[in-house]
């Protein structure tokens, strides 16, 4: 029996596909390509403004691949074509492409630029061409790239081939823009823009390009809804250091009264003119900053190749981003308040549901989003919610669908990792919910890794210390037992902004010290193939240590009950049963009051200390 | 009174340095300078072969600024001139170096290429040229000051003129060399270089030089007694990707045995026949791979200005190295046992004659070096011992001398940092001893430090952790009190070989992969500054995990007790009190029937179980 499940409005568990349509689209794209003397043409899944989720018209690797998955890119060479894909893909693509056109290959063990190599080795070296947008891909990428090709071709920038062959491509998004006053944003543009400035100076730069919309957007206190999941307006800015910094964008976006407000701060320039303009910015040989792991190659380019030496660096609207100011701190707390009465709804939802054993990941998923949507300030979910019952939990990004939907049995564990988009602050949250009797090897795996959870949120650190330096305390309970998981612990989360954001988190590859301000997730995990998943995470806020002068800690934001029901209380420590009791306490403390009565005297059952 | 204390053999307490003979010596090398057209001379504390302890005929800094510590660097100019040290010697260097002349500057905070553009700021860009020997200072090095200088002068390659103005310079060391059979290195040097041959074909690369004597004497497997602390010949090597290596050696410490023995291996050429051996190695662009942070300068220069291209990447032979076989492995724990005996002696005698008051800091090294040499086996200690009482414990890097010398009272802790080099194998131990009755604090502060060095020593971690992941284990339990150590928790040792070892270790710094049998310390610290210092350090052997398929552990292979009346047992968990009561009945078990009746009843004693 197909499952139903009630209507949802910022996610579709239908992704429609047509093998069908790729034939007729390669064969006239494999035309073009002749045309342009081009052996090979380079098909990303991004777009200028490296977008998370892409709008429809810029959905151009499923156009020509079928695969909508969200994250991939593919090679089309004369004769032959790859689709490369992470493990989490492997079972979509194949199922969306033309598998007699495509060679579907998973990353990371198949790299792009080696397939290059190995495909078009056949002619002489150097000689093969191989096409790409210039703006569709960073300065770094490229360079992996041409590392991987290892000169077994060339790569040639020209105009995108693919939108020459999209008939009824979709227009680009057309919203208008939200400015943010300082009660909401803490902090005037004009000392943003002027902190950024005296960066500017100290590196002896002319100016900054920005091409992604969350360093404007937060620079400039404006924000949008241009695009799925992330409230940004699509545009391009340039900081310069000694005159107003000139934002680059759609100006029908902005409405009179808002087009004299900003005026005040920026230079608004139709987009039209941002290439233009960085030609005329590095004319005298001007040193320019950009941050090679964003910055598209076209942008290289134009100001290289008119002179300008490029100063290549982290993007340090990022880094000043990564710490929240109070009134953002403030904000993320208020959306926590609201995330967690949707969530305490919805758990209480699931539990009474959930014996019956009618339930489905689509059905749970849609419900839990439609619970956030009943609070007038949700402008969108964070991120398509990964709602996976037994098996499916254990495929780490797993993205339900309605070919894969499965229901949850009694017994089986649930992981579900969702977020809201609040006017007020942006959340990100995973519970891993149950229904049965839970055996001893789930309440064992589930309380490890509540262990890892703990041992973060209780940390002491002192200045200086990295992320990279934490992630084992997560990962140590697992480890004792010869158990991991093969995902970072955390990331950082924007101020109703993108729910991933760099340069803080915790894992290995987080190598900048952690300071107060930052928000980033705690989210340990385990996953037995075949079986289940688990994950527990909250958002924790670094503040300055209470007790210890030189050292940090973590504020924990996210307000939600943990499923007691699944512990193995013999693997608990007291201070680990102090916390989650004191955690329980906090959440039972701030949301009941906001709740009806019988989902009240549920929250007050889920958090009875234990 | 003035203490006194018995011969030792391998150290000495007395650093002789007169501040009067400075003067005279540095206006000879400014009239030197003078016509060299120099306006500075860089006077690093370094030998070609980047010598841990210095031979005699090396120590070039000290002739020109009477500073005899371990690490240091100095620049003379025309007018100024500045001696750069570290924390530990910033007392002792303004006592020995006229003052009048060299400012005494603290590193890292002064950097000598940052010093060197401030002074030199005067003359015209890129006119003022700043001498140096580019066989003293790596390839690294010289990037590093280049980028601190920020053209504000150029380096001119030099012979050495310090060496032209040192009248009475001492000859290089000179002692015969030592072959490693097959039972003592456990794989014979034909299939070491083979391997090697291997990555030069990997890499593309026709040759490895290598100026590290550690790399080569295990390479080779010979030993040698050049210098103190680390039993290796000085020597440079060729490693060629399609014939037998060159050793540049000064052939007289090669009898005419061990030399048709080695003949079998290598090329054996004398050591002046270096450098033009590399000007026409480097001929036809041939490809020569070098270490940059070991290599000097003066071969970069030889192997890339005669056409040479040169691939950098870490010396493939420190890699290989630092993985000991099961022979080196069984070698390091016959050395432990050894080193076990001589300290349970010292611990001993330590007990009996602590409580009289009498004992000084050199007294105390001094008797644990004769404990030490009282064993046949035994060529040198691993390192100048550091044996710091009270305050002096919390200098970390602290080295006694007759100046500082320091008797220890009742209630101080005594921190004894020491290690020996036997023919099986090389330790390093730290223990921290004690007479008296121990205050709270600083029982509490030595429970937090052995529940660091517990915590490592019982990790279990998958196969691909690094070493900087799993540092924060031995500071969590010091974190969580607000409290931290200023150094890493451990560094490679070698087999025979030199006490510190890359590329294996436990710190941020250690980025590459702890494997099955690397050799490493384990000794987290704490510091109160003015009051005493903790350090406990065991070396651990990596090996794959018995329990857990995938998994690693280590095995402690240090073998002495670690004194339990400094224990606050309410911050032990069971599981720590169980590691510790296992390691002493470990301890009792192998050492004990080693020992005399007296000896024998305190190890009893002092591994009871808690």
């Amino acid at each position: 029996m197909r499952p139903t499940f009630p209507p949802t409005k910022f996610q579709s568990f239908n992704e429609i596909s047509d093998p069908d349509l790729i034939k007729p689209r390669v064969k006239k794209l494999r035309s073009l390509m002749k045309d342009n003397k081009l052996d090979a043409w380079l098909a990303p899944h991004s777009d200028v403004h490296r977008s998370e989720s892409l709008p429809k018209n810029q959905r151009r690797l499923a156009h020509i691949t079928g695969f909508t998955g969200s994250a991939g890119s593919a090679i089309i060479e004369t004769n032959n074509a790859a689709l490369f894909v992470d493990g989490r893909y492997t079972m979509q693509a194949p199922l969306q492409t033309d598998t007699n056109i495509f060679d579907v290959l998973e990353t990371p063990n198949e790299k792009p630029g080696t397939w290059a190599k190995n495909n078009l080795a056949t002619k002489a070296r150097l000689k093969t061409r191989i096409g790409f947008d210039p703006w569709l891909h960073t300065i770094a990428e490229i360079r992996t790239f041409n590392l991987q090709l290892e000169n077994h071709g060339v790569l040639v920038a020209t105009e995108n081939l693919i939108e020459k062959i999209w008939d009824d491509r979709p227009p680009p998004p057309f919203k208008n823009i939200e400015l943010l006053d300082i009660e909401r944003a803490g902090i005037a543009a004009e000392d943003k823009i002027l902190a950024i400035q005296n960066q500017l100076e100290d590196k002896n730069a002319k100016a900054l390009v920005l091409n992604m919309p969350e360093s404007i957007c937060w620079l400039l206190n404006i924000r949008g809804r241009d695009v799925p999941n992330t409230p940004v307006v699509l545009a391009f800015a340039i900081v310069h250091r000694t005159k107003k910094p000139e934002l680059f964008v759609d100006l029908k976006k902005i409405n009179p009264e808002q087009n004299q407000l900003l005026s005040a701060t920026v230079t608004l320039r139709k987009v039209e003119e941002f290439s233009a303009t960085l030609k005329q910015l590095a004319k005298d040989k001007a040193r320019i900053w950009v941050d090679p792991t964003t910055c598209p190659d076209a942008i290289f380019k134009l100001l290289s190749e008119k002179g300008g030496s490029v100063f290549e660096a982290p993007d340090p609207v990022m880094v000043a981003k990564a710490i929240k100011n109070p009134t953002e701190v403030a904000g993320m707390k208020q959306a926590h308040l609201l995330d967690g009465i949707a969530m305490a709804n919805f758990l209480h939802w699931f539990d009474q549901n959930a014996p019956s054993g009618k339930l489905s990941e689509i059905e749970i998923a849609s419900q839990l989003e439609n619970f956030r949507a009943s609070e007038p300030s949700l402008v969108d979910i964070s991120f398509d919610t990964i709602s996976g019952s037994g098996p499916n939990g254990a495929i780490v990004h797993y993205r339900v669908n309605e070919q894969s939907n499965r229901m949850l049995n009694s017994g089986e564990l649930m992981l579900v990792d969702s977020g809201g988009q609040y006017l007020s602050g942006t959340t990100d949250i995973t519970r891993t919910l149950f229904t049965g009797s839970a055996s001893a090897r789930q309440k064992q795996h589930f309380t490890l890794v509540l262990k890892g959870m703990i041992a973060i949120s209780t940390l002491n650190f002192p200045k200086g210390t990295t992320g990279s330096q934490i992630d084992i305390m997560a990962r140590h309970a697992l480890w004792q037992k010869g158990l991991n998981y093969n995902h970072g612990t955390g990331h950082g989360v924007g101020a109703f902004l993108s729910v991933h954001e760099t340069p803080a988190g915790i894992a290995p590859r987080y190598n900048v010290p952690l300071k107060a301000g930052m928000i980033i997730s705690n989210e340990p995990g385990y996953y037995l193939e075949g079986a289940y998943g688990i994950r527990i995470e909250n958002l924790v806020h670094v503040i300055n240590s209470a007790q210890y002068e030189g050292f940090l800690a973590f504020e924990t934001l996210t307000l939600a009950p943990i499923d007691t029901s699944l512990l193995d209380l013999g693997l608990l420590t007291s201070k680990e049963i102090n916390w989650l009791n004191k955690y329980h306490s906090l959440v039972r403390e701030k949301i009941s009051p906001h709740l009806e009565h019988d989902q009240k005297s549920w929250l007050h059952r889920a958090t009875t200390a234990i």
